[in-house]
C-alpha cells in the first residue's frame, strides 16, 4: 500500500485508540465525583424548593431565567470591550461561550466573521511565531559565541528546549497574574491559561467576568487581551517548530510519487542535467551532447535564474555531455543583433562515459 | 526591511484592525438586545423572588446550585459515552464546556491529554484531508475524461470550488440532522455545526444534551461523533488546500535568504552540477573537469539515490566538465575487489566552454 495511505490509516487508528483511552480515564476520574455532586445538588435543590414551597412549574422557570441571566451577572458583555473580547475568542477559536450572540443577525455575522478571521489569525500567528523562532535562534547563537563555545550552531534540540520552557513560562506568568486578579488558586489559574492557549476554551474559567472588570479595569482588560495574543504566539511558535513539518508529509510524498510516475511514464532511461551557478547577470546557456563524433544540441536558452536544466532525449546516445554558460553584460543586451563572443564548438570524441554500455546493462536487469 | 518582517507586521496590523471592526459590529448588533434581555430577566427574577419571598441569601444560593446542576440536568456526562464525547472536544479543541473536569485530577489529566492529543489530531486531520483532496482530484480527472473534455487536468480553481461546496454541503447535512434530533431551527442547527466544525465551540448549542441521549440513543450518539470527525476532515481538507501553503511562507523565505547568504559568503563564482538520472540499480558516479590539458576529478562516489551533485572548486578553471555513471550490478557488488569494467578516462582538450573568459567577465562587473 502507498506510504501516504499507510500513514493516514495508522494516524486514524492511533487517534481512535487515544480517544478510547481518554474516555476510560476521564470516566474513572470524574464519574464518582459527578454522582456525588449530583446527589448533593439535588438534595439542596429539594431543600430550598421545599422551604419556600415553590411549584415545579415556577421552579423550572427559575432554572431557565437564572441560566439565561448568567452572562448578565458576570458583567456587560457586548459593549466595545466585551465585544472585542468576544471577537478574540472567535478568530482564535478559543470560544469560551461566556457570551454568545443572542440575535440571529449576531449569529450570522459571527459565522462570516469567523470564515475570514480564522485563516487570517492562523497565518498571522504562524508568521509571528516563525519570526520569534528566528530571533531566538539568533540570540542563542550570540550567547553561544559570548560563552566562547566551540560549536555555535543552534540545533533543533536547543530550539525545542527553549520553546518548551517558553511555553511553561508563559503559562506560569499567566497563572500568577490571573490567580491574583480573579481570586483563583494557582492551579485553577494555570488550568485556565492552558485551556485558553490551546484554544480549547471550555468556559468553566473565564477572565474578566468578576467585579465588572470589562468596564472598570481597563489596564487589566488590556493585559488579558495581550496575554492571550502573546501566549498564542508563543504556543504557535512552538507548534511551528515541532508540528508544522508533519502537516505536509503526505503532500510531499504525493509530489515525489508524481515525479517518479512522470519519469517512468515517458522518459525511461532519461537523464536530467541541472546546473546551478552563481552569477550576477543573466546568462545564455547551452548544453550539448557528444556521441559518435557528432555534436548534438540538447538545450539552450536565456535565463535570469541561477540554474537551468535539460533533459537528455532517450533516443539519442551520447558519450559525454558538456555545458556552456555565458554571462550577458548590459552592453551585449543592447547590441543584441551582434553575435555574442563565445568559444566555438569543437567536436571531438570524448569517451569519458560509455552511455551505450549503460543502456545495455539496464536492459538485462 | 526584510520581506518576512514586512509580511508579519502587516498581518499583525490586519488582525488588530479586524478585531476592532468586529468589536464595533458585534457591539452594534448585540448591545441593545443584551440590555433588553437583562431588564426582562431582572423583572422576572424579582417577580418570582417576591412571589415566594425568597431571601437574598437563599436566592444567591439557588443561583449557585442551579448553575452547578446544569450539566446534570443535561444528562450523565462522565460515563463512557459522555467521557468519549468530552475527549473529542479536548483533542479537537472544540471545547464546548458543557461538561468540564470537576476534580483536580481530572483537570490535570485533561492538560496532559491535550498536550499529546492535539498535535496527534492536527496531523491526523491534515493527513486524511490530503488523502481526500488527492482522491477528489483523481475523481474529477476521471469525470473530465468521461465527459470527453479536451483538458483533463484538474486546476486549483476546480479543487477550491469542490472543497468549498463540500464544506457547505457538510454543514447543511448536519444542520438538517441536528435540527431534527435536537428540535432546533435549521438556522440554529447550521450555526451549531459551523461553530463546532471551526472548533470555536461556544457551548451555547451542544448536541446530545437532551432526553438523556448519551445513554439512550447509541445510534444518534455514534452519528454525532462521526459527524464531528468527518466534518472536521472536510474542513481540514479545505484548509490543507487553501491555507497550509501560507503557514510556511516565512520559513521558506528564511531558507532562501540563508542559501543566498551562504553562497555569497564563501562560494562566489561557484557552480554546482546536479545530475538526475533514471536507474534501477545503485550507481557509481564520477564528475571530471578538463582544463589546460589536465583531467581533474571533481567528485566521485557511490549512490543509491537518483541524483548526485558536485560543486566546482572556484580556484580551479575548467574548460569543460563531464560526468560518468556506471550501474553496479549485484554480481559486481559481490565481487567488489575487482575493478568495475568502465571506460578508461582519456584526456583531451575540449574547448566547448571558455570558463576563464567567463571568470574575467564577472570580475569586471
Amino acid at each position: 500500500m502507498k506510504r501516504q495511505n499507510v500513514r493516514t490509516l495508522s494516524l486514524i487508528v492511533c487517534t481512535f485508540t487515544y480517544l478510547l483511552v481518554g474516555a476510560a480515564v476521564f470516566d474513572a476520574l470524574e464519574s464518582e465525583y459527578e454522582m456525588r455532586e449530583k446527589e448533593q445538588l439535588e438534595a439542596e435543590e429539594k431543600r430550598l424548593q421545599g422551604k419556600y414551597n415553590i411549584s415545579d412549574e415556577d421552579y423550572r422557570q427559575l432554572e431557565t431565567i437564572i441560566m439565561e441571566a448568567e452572562p448578565h451577572r458576570a458583567g456587560v458583555q457586548w459593549k466595545f470591550a466585551g465585544s472585542f473580547y468576544f471577537a478574540i475568542t472567535v478568530i482564535t477559536t478559543i470560544g469560551y461561550g461566556h457570551a454568545a450572540p443572542g440575535t440571529d443577525a449576531g449569529k450570522a455575522f459571527c459565522m462570516f466573521y469567523a470564515v475570514l478571521g480564522i485563516p487570517l489569525t492562523l497565518v498571522m500567528f504562524q508568521s509571528l511565531g516563525e519570526r520569534m523562532n528566528t530571533f531566538v535562534k539568533y540570540l542563542l547563537k550570540r550567547i553561544k559565541k559570548c560563552c566562547g563555545m566551540s560549536v555555535t550552531d543552534v540545533s533543533m534540540e536547543n530550539m525545542v528546549t527553549v520553546g518548551f520552557f517558553s511555553c511553561i513560562g508563559t503559562l506560569c506568568v499567566g497563572a500568577a497574574a490571573f490567580s491574583h486578579y480573579e481570586d483563583w488558586s494557582f492551579f485553577q489559574s494555570y488550568y485556565y491559561c492552558f485551556i485558553t492557549l490551546t484554544t480549547i476554551g471550555f468556559g468553566d474559567f473565564v477572565a474578566l467576568q468578576k467585579n465588572r472588570a470589562l468596564q472598570r479595569k481597563p489596564l487589566y482588560v488590556a493585559f488579558s487581551f495581550m496575554y492571550i495574543l502573546v501566549g498564542l504566539t508563543v504556543i504557535g511558535a512552538f507548534l511551528n517548530l515541532v508540528v508544522l513539518r508533519f502537516l505536509t508529509m503526505n503532500s510531499e510524498d504525493e509530489r515525489r510519487d508524481a515525479e517518479e510516475r512522470a519519469s517512468l511514464a515517458g522518459r525511461r532511461n532519461s537523464m536530467i542535467i541541472h546546473i546551478q551557478y552563481e552569477a550576477s547577470l543573466p546568462v545564455k546557456w547551452e548544453i550539448g551532447g557528444i556521441g559518435g563524433g557528432r555534436m548534438g544540441g540538447l538545450g539552450c536558452g536565456f535565463t535570469k535564474q541561477n540554474s537551468f536544466s535539460s533533459q537528455l532525449n532517450p533516443n539519442q546516445y551520447f558519450q559525454s555531455v558538456s555545458y556552456r554558460i555565458e554571462e550577458i553584460s548590459p552592453s551585449t543586451l543592447k547590441n543584441s543583433f551582434f553575435p555574442s563572443p563565445v568559444s566555438s564548438v569543437s567536436p571531438g570524441l570524448h569517451s569519458f562515459m560509455d552511455h551505450r554500455r549503460l543502456m545495455k546493462r539496464r536492459k538485462s536487469v
